[in-house]
């Protein structure tokens, strides 16, 4: 099945999911010529190793709360706070409670 | 005063403004190398004449509820809804009820 990602003007949810969280997926919302913005959906406990993003990429927690490892330091956000990481920079992320996360990149 | 961005890793609010929101201006939270992020504070019946981006922008209603013009539609969002517009779209904006919104623009 084609992942249908939005279009230009169509608009999509980004609520946090509450009780459809576990049955939900990690999704991409747009894709566009600049910008790539994914719903990242974290279980409590769930890590993802190190890696990096090639552009500047914002972090905003939808719901939930998640620590990012970022050059040896500790980065905790919860719903409803956001930060940024330059380009390239490595980190790896451990949620603390049931997250979704949106996460914008730039290409 | 120099207007304070958030450094990378630097967590910042974006929480509903509620009841501060007549009180609070619009802020460029972030400016990256590739992205910009501000919040647009618009009280209830705030206009923003045509104008347009120069790169692919995405618009995040964190509260209340605008209408967007884009090319003879209407595009309306309210709390916890998202679109994107191409790079260059010319666009006008009103607002329904007290709002703010996240912006992110590609740069």
């Amino acid at each position: 099945m084609a992942i249908h990602h939005a279009q230009a003007g169509e608009v999509v949810s980004v609520q946090p999911l509450a009780g459809a969280l576990a049955q939900t997926k990690t999704t991409t919302l747009v894709k566009s010529e600049h910008l790539e913005v994914l719903r990242l959906v974290l279980p409590a406990g769930k890590e993802i190793a190190e890696h990096q993003a090639k552009g500047d990429v914002t972090i905003h927690c939808l719901e939930g709360r998640v620590t990012f490892d970022v050059g040896g330091k500790s980065i905790e956000i919860s719903q409803g706070e956001l930060f940024y990481l330059h380009a390239k920079e490595p980190h790896s992320v451990r949620s603390i409670e049931d997250s979704s996360l949106l996460v914008t990149f730039s290409l």
